[in-house]
């Protein structure tokens, strides 16, 4: 169901074993990490598997989607949770999340319910904060799975955020913040994980993959393998306005440039695929704002339409930077359509959690998954049994979803470091 | 499969339903324990569900038998043990584990073969050190899983224990030491988890249900139950000499004190079990010098065979103390004989990290099954999709499972408390 084409499959077969070869040396290796950098509250990661390359595409620090997760993850996300909770607010017990302000997204508003009803089995009173300004009282949503949802205004008393007769110990903040900080968050005592400078109006996917790239580069050092097999090249331009063609030439030789060495990758593997990139905006983007190119005309040949797309970033903000990233194709597929596939990984803490499959029945291998009429299908290869074995094939399923959760820590150590530096720089 | 009489269920649906409806607080009240008094490094409890009631009736702090967990609770025993261990060394990587000195028992060999795996696999440098006095070299043991085992000879560094060519940041016991304190141990100075004052040598049975005991009851007291719904009433005697009929007297008086006190119980509920004691050796024991009594009488009858059998405790040991704990009727049933169950329950730092049934074919409900001919399956109830889910029945499997986790976590919260107070006697 999920093979890739065997022919493919050499190198990622070897990166397979290898990792499962160095298992208990690669869980020291993040041991180390974790000491130096503190892992993020949470984070989910796109990934996806070439056959033989296996890259995270996207690393969001306020994912959404756990009401994708499969029911057996749900002890592994409780367990997580407390351990993570225990750094922030050890003696205390009562959080709020800070979601995102999409009250018309059905399946967000299941995420947050979701996400409040895992904390809430891991034994924390959790109340809902709306950063929505026209919320004025407790709101409560009836929700499809019949998970309760109530959304309360955020109040601030002093330096300290709450809802009504609630003053929380710790904030969970949900929203990316792409729209700019919120200035009732300013100055807040109240730990706030993740914390407001890593939100899409400071950070950028440029700075991600930079540090993503070193981290890659470390860990491909201490395994032996080539990072280019777990590391998606990149460039990026700064100022870009697709409406204005600002920028235009920076994008089309940069284009050309991250091509010319994916095609340089690609014969050192004898691949045969034809290079591509991937376009996105540098700041945060909900699957919008994203193109592929597979020559500079693609770029200089916008028509307005496409020029308009580009420049539709979530909540209406332009795209003003853009990254350009190596295409990776994804060759998994899901069900009998053979739809394209890609995993998203989560975790929480320093652990790998769950995940599932992002699933587009009318997209290909080149393209972004993440765009409407996506699907959401469990991962077919980490059902509750899913654990590393040396025994199996390196590519059998759970030595695959081992090999995934190995990727997608490494963006979640980056991810980290982009936390460390945030507080240095901001605070 | 594992359904008990449903005449016999309406206490402990109702307790299973409080446990279901309380999952935040309760989830709460352990966090507090925990901060409290930390959770011992491991642990495994044994439960008995008599459909009334649902008792922990032993708690082993050097468990075995890690090796009989079913596949899909590796995950959770790998998070949980990298939280555990980040406790003791939060910077090295390195553990020895000092087992015990069966080399005979291939079951045993197993566990310890098992569970250096798993820790392995959490990303830990692990050797195993013997205190076998006739150990001189390493030594390679075949195991019919195929796992690799290497027992070497400890080697002791001024106050450091190791074995040639490794020196570990902590010692993880899992021997627990009914032989005596080896003088190796004494005054080493690498943290040892858990600490060797927890061994059989120091530790009773009714010093742990005695601490249980307060647990059960400041538990039952905030979730609103009838402790005794939780909690095996006991009684102990001080020295008994079965060979020499020394201490009898005590026993015989203390059983049918028991038995008056459990009679008093199930008549409250409209029990009619015939109540039964089952008389221990106080010190640990491998199922050994273990007596089921339904009068005082069974006590002061016994044979010379029954005599001697009660004398021998593990590794020859006189039984000295005894305790006399109420019997809880196991009425949980394995398999198309209806097999005779209890549930064992494994913790790794504050974790439930799996479990698995004891069955034994030729025993009955009041047995102890922990007797030569047991067999280990799966809990039938305890998939890897086992979450608590208010919306099924209070009893069905996963939130029997839920309901399991919490008492078999009460008596770790008593065993923590028992490290505890054993280092400020001790140290």
């Amino acid at each position: 169901m999920t093979d890739t084409e065997s022919s493919l499959r050499g190198p990622l077969q070897h990166l397979e074993s290898q990792l499962l070869n160095q298992q208990g040396d690669i869980e020291a290796w993040f041991r180390r990490q974790w000491l130096q950098t503190p892992a993020p509250f949470y984070a989910s990661v796109d990934l996806r598997n070439a056959g033989y390359k296996l890259a995270p595409v996207d690393t969001n620090l306020f994912p959404a989607g756990f009401n994708n997760l499969a029911p057996e993850f749900e002890p592994l996300c409780i367990q997580a949770l407390q351990s993570a909770v225990d750094r922030i607010c050890p003696t205390a017990r009562s959080l709020m999340v800070i979601p995102e302000n999409h009250t018309r997204n059905r399946f967000y508003l299941e995420n947050v319910a979701r996400l409040v009803e895992l904390m809430r089995k891991a034994g924390f009173d959790v109340r809902i904060g709306s950063l929505m300004p026209d919320l004025k009282t407790a709101t409560d949503i009836e929700l499809d799975s019949g998970r309760p949802l109530r959304l309360e205004p955020i109040v601030r008393q002093g330096n300290k955020l709450g809802v009504e007769g609630f003053s929380p110990c710790g904030l969970i903040l949900n929203n990316d913040l792409s729209s700019g900080q919120p200035d009732i968050l300013a100055g807040v005592e109240q730990p706030i994980m993740p914390p407001p400078t890593l939100g899409w109006d400071h950070r950028t996917k440029s700075e991600h993959f930079t540090v993503y790239s070193q981290v890659a580069g470390e860990f491909a050092e201490s395994v032996g393998i080539d990072r280019w097999l777990i590391d998606p090249l990149f460039r990026n331009c700064g100022q870009i306005n697709f409406m204005k063609r600002e920028g235009e030439e920076c994008l089309a030789s940069n284009v050309e440039m991250l091509l010319a060495s994916i095609r340089q990758k690609y014969d050192e593997y004898g691949i045969s695929d034809e290079p591509y990139v991937v376009i996105k905006s540098d700041a945060g983007t909900y699957g919008m704002g994203i193109m592929t190119a597979r020559s500079p005309d693609d770029v200089t040949s916008l028509n307005r339409k496409q020029r308009t797309k580009m420049s539709s970033g979530k909540e209406g903000r332009d795209v003003t930077g853009a990254i350009i990233q190596e295409g990776v194709y994804t060759r998994e597929q899901w069900g009998a359509q053979q739809a394209s596939a890609e995993s998203v990984l989560y975790m929480i803490d320093r652990f790998v959690v769950g995940g599932f499959y992002r699933v587009h029945t009318g997209r290909n291998t080149t393209d972004s998954l993440n765009a409407p009429g996506m699907e959401f299908h469990p991962l077919p290869f980490a059902d509750g049994a899913s654990r590393p074995d040396p025994q199996l094939d390196p590519d059998a399923g759970p030595n695959r979803f081992h090999a995934y959760g190995v990727v997608a820590r490494l963006a979640l150590v980056a991810a980290a470091r982009e936390i460390a530096q945030s507080g240095t720089d901001d605070e």
